[in-house]
C-alpha cells in the first residue's frame, strides 16, 4: 500500500510552528509496513488543497490529512475533501453530543462556531478525539482510503493510536521491523564504502545509512507478516556489519554515546570527574543530562583561565608558560589533577581552541587536547576539528566520551 | 514570487528525523517577502523526485531544496534536477579543491565518494559550504530560480544566510523587516491579553507571538520597499509595547539570555563564577558558549555530591545536615563559596531536584534553589517548575540568566 500524508495549515508554511506530526505518521506508518512515499504542507487555500488532493489520489492508495477540522472559516479540509471525492456532508448527531459534553466539562459554552465540527461526510468511520472538540473520519471509496485527523499534535497522536491505527492494521499485512546501529569515529563515506558489498546485496533487510553530526547509523530494516521473521532476517546482516565495523560501534537503537558510558561506568563501579576548559561544562552537562548520573559523576571544574587551572587542578605554571593552555602535556596535568581531586577511578579533561578568536601560527582554532588519567596511566590526544564554536565543543565531548568508551 | 520547498530524503519519510529544514526556510521565505504555497518532501528515489520537481516548475517561481547533495549513490539531488532541466553536470575545480582542504584539516583521506560532491550544474550560482563538504547551487533558467542546500541543519542554515538569501534579497521588490523582542518570566496567553489591542488593531506592521520553553517572541513585521521606511513603520509600534511589557524584555533580535548578560557583564568590567548542581554543568556550558565569555567568566564548578559541596564550596556540613542540599541556605553558601574561591565579583549557584528520581514529600521534583552572591549581599530564590528532566535543567539556567540580568 502506497501511502501520502498532506498537513494543512499556513502556520506550517510561516514557520510559526514545526511539524511535528508528519513525523509522528511517519513513523507509524513505517511500523505497520505502510510505504510513504510523499509529505506535503499546503495552506489554508481550498483550490490548492483540492489540487494537492487530486495528485495525491492518482499516485497513493491511502492519503492522511492532518489540521484543517477546527471551528473556523480557514478550516476547509473536510469541504475540499467531500468536493473532490463527491460524497456529502451532514450533522453527525453523536459527534454534537460529545462536543457539547466537552464544553460542559470545561465549564464553559460551546461557541455556535464548533457545531461546524460535527458535519461529518455520509458514509465515513468516525474517529473519536478524546481530547478535544474536533472528530477525524476515515472515507473509503473506489479503493483509496483518506483519513481525516486534527491538527493539535496531542488530539493527532491519540486519536491515530486509539482509532485510526487499528483499522489501518486490518489492511495492511506486513509490518516493518529496524535495528539502528550507532557509529562515531568514522565518516558516512568511508562507512558506505567498507559496507557497500552488503548494502548492495540485500533488499530485505535493507541498509541504508544516516549521518548527524559527529556520529553515522546504519539502519537495517527487514519486512515480513511477523516480527519474529523480521528479527530472523536482520540478525545475520548485523553480525556481519558487526564483524566489518564493530569497533566503531558504541550503541543500538535509541541510545547515545554518554547513555552507553555511564552504563559501562556504573557496571564497572567506577567513577569519574572533569575538567573542562574550551567546552566549558558541556561534557559534564552530557554526562549529568543522564538520569542516575550522580551514581558515576563525581564532580566537575571548569577552569577557564590559567591561574583557574593552577589553583583548581593543579597544573604547573611552567607546563603552561612551556607549553601553553592547550597542549598535551596540560591536559595531562589537568587529567591528574582532577582525578586526584575527587579522588576518582577516572579522570577527564579538554582544554582547546573553540574560535572564533584565539589562534595562533602554531595553534589553529579546532586544536584540542583530551586529557585522561586512571590510577595507572595518564595520556593526552590530539584532536584538529572544523566548523563553529559550538560544533568544535561539541565534537571533542563526544570524541573524549568515545576515548572513554574504548578503554572501559 | 510563488515559492515552494522541497525536501529530499528518506530518513524524513521513515520520521527518523524531523524536518527542521522546512521550517527554518519557511521563516526566511517569510521575511523575504517571499509567498510560499508548498513544501514536499520526497525519498532519495529518482523518478518521484523528478516528478515532484516537473509538478513543482508548473506552479511556482522559485523552488528550494534541502538534502540529496552527500557522496553516496542515493544522493540524487543534483543528477534529477539537472536532467530535468535539461542542464550537464561538470566537475567544479575550485568546490573540489575546497573539499580536498576539508579533509586536510580535519586530517582525514578524502575518501573517492566525496569527489562527486564537486560536480556542479553547468553556468550554476554555486553556494559554498563553510561547515561540511558538499557545495549548494542556483540554477536560473526559463524564469525560474531552482536553489540547491545540503541537508545538515548546520551547513543549510550557514549557506543559506551567507549565500543564498543575499542572492534572493536581489529578486524581491517588497521587503520584509522584523524586529522581534524577547520576553522572560511571562506566559504567552497573559502577554496576548495585554497586548491584544495592539495586536488587532495593526495590519502593517503585523504583531506575532511566537513561545518556545521559557521564554516568548513578539515579531513586529513591516512590508516596504525598503528598510527605513519599514523601520519607520515598526517604531511606534515597538514603543507602545515596551511601554505596556518593557519590564520582561531581556532582548531584542538574535540575542540570547546568556549573552545579553555577558555584555552587560563586560561593559561593568565584572566577573563571575558559577557552582552547579542539579544543572551539571549547563550555566557554564551556556556562559562559555558565547566568543568572548573568558573577558567575564572565571571559573565553574560541578557538585554533584554532598562531600564536593564541602571540600570544593566550604559549604557547612551541618547546613546539608539541617536543611539538605536542595535548600537556600546551602544555595547561598555554594554561591558564597565559589565566589570567595574564584575571588570574582559574582557568584551563582543552582541546586535542585531535576528528576525523574530523587524526589521527597517535602521537595518534590522541580524544586530548584538559585544561590546568588555579590560583595555586599547574598540570597536565595526558590523555583518551582515542572516538565521533563531537561526542561527542569533548562529553566533553572535561564532563571538564574536572568536574574543575573535583573541585578545588573
Amino acid at each position: 500500500m502506497k501511502a501520502e500524508i498532506i498537513c494543512v495549515g499556513t502556520e506550517l508554511l510561516l514557520g510559526q510552528i514545526l511539524n511535528t506530526n508528519a513525523r509522528f505518521l511517519s513513523i507509524q506508518l513505517s511500523e505497520l509496513g505502510i510505504d510513504l512515499y510523499y509529505e506535503t504542507v499546503v495552506g489554508d487555500n481550498k483550490e490548492r488543497l483540492s489540487n494537492t488532493f487530486k495528485t495525491a489520489l492518482n499516485r497513493s492508495d491511502l492519503i492522511i490529512f492532518s489540521g484543517g477540522l477546527g471551528p473556523t472559516s480557514d478550516d476547509i479540509t473536510k469541504e475540499a475533501i467531500s468536493d473532490v471525492m463527491d460524497v456529502q456532508i451532514k450533522l453527525h448527531e453523536e459527534s454534537l453530543k460529545k462536543i457539547r459534553e466537552y464544553f460542559k466539562k470545561i465549564n464553559r459554552n460551546m461557541p455556535v462556531n464548533n457545531e461546524k465540527q460535527a458535519y461529518l461526510p455520509t458514509d465515513c468511520f468516525v474517529l473519536k478525539n478524546d481530547e478535544g472538540t474536533a472528530p477525524g473520519c476515515i472515507i473509503e471509496k473506489n479503493n483509496k482510503i483518506v483519513v481525516m485527523l486534527p491538527g493539535p499534535p496531542v488530539e493527532l497522536q491519540t486519536m491515530f493510536n486509539r482509532y485510526a491505527k487499528p483499522y489501518l492494521l486490518k489492511k495492511t499485512k506486513d509490518i516493518i521491523h529496524s535495528t539502528v546501529l550507532k557509529f562515531f569515529g568514522i565518516g558516512e563515506s568511508d562507512l558506505e564504502t567498507r559496507l557497500s558489498m552488503i548494502i548492495e546485496k540485500q533488499s530485505n533487510p535493507t541498509i541504508a545509512l544516516y549521518a548527524k553530526p559527529g556520529e553515522v547509523s546504519v539502519r537495517i530494516t527487514a519486512k515480513s507478516n511477523n516480527k519474529k521473521t523480521a528479527k530472523g532476517l536482520i540478525e545475520p546482516v548485523e553480525e556481519e556489519i558487526r564483524n566489518i565495523v564493530g569497533d566503531y560501534i558504541y550503541g543500538q537503537d535509541e541510545e547515545t554515546l554518554e547513555e552507553v558510558v555511564l552504563k559501562m561506568l556504573k557496571e564497572k563501579g567506577l567513577k569519574i570527574s572533569t575538567a573542562e576548559s574550551c567546552t566549558g561544562g558541556l561534557l559534564s552537562e552530557k554526562l549529568t543530562g543522564i538520569p542516575g548520573a550522580s551514581k558515576s559523576f563525581y564532580q566537575g571544574i571548569i577552569t577557564y583561565t590559567n591561574d583557574s587551572k593552577i589553583a583548581l587542578l593543579g597544573v604547573k605554571r611552567e607546563t603552561l608558560e612551556q607549553h601553553g593552555a592547550v597542549s598535551g602535556k596540560t591536559a595531562e596535568e589537568m587529567a591528574i589533577g582532577i582525578r586526584k581531586k575527587s579522588k576518582t577511578d577516572i579522570g577527564l579533561s579538554i582544554t582547546g581552541i573553540a574560535g572564533p578568536t584565539g589562534e595562533t601560527e602554531a595553534k589553529p582554532i579546532g586544536l584540542v587536547y583530551l586529557g585522561i588519567s586512571t590510577k595507572h596511566k595518564t595520556w593526552s590526544k590530539e584532536l584538529r576539528l572544523s566548523g563553529s564554536r559550538n560544533r568544535i565543543r561539541y565534537m571533542a565531548t563526544m570524541h573524549i566520551l568515545n576515548e572513554l568508551r574504548l578503554i572501559l
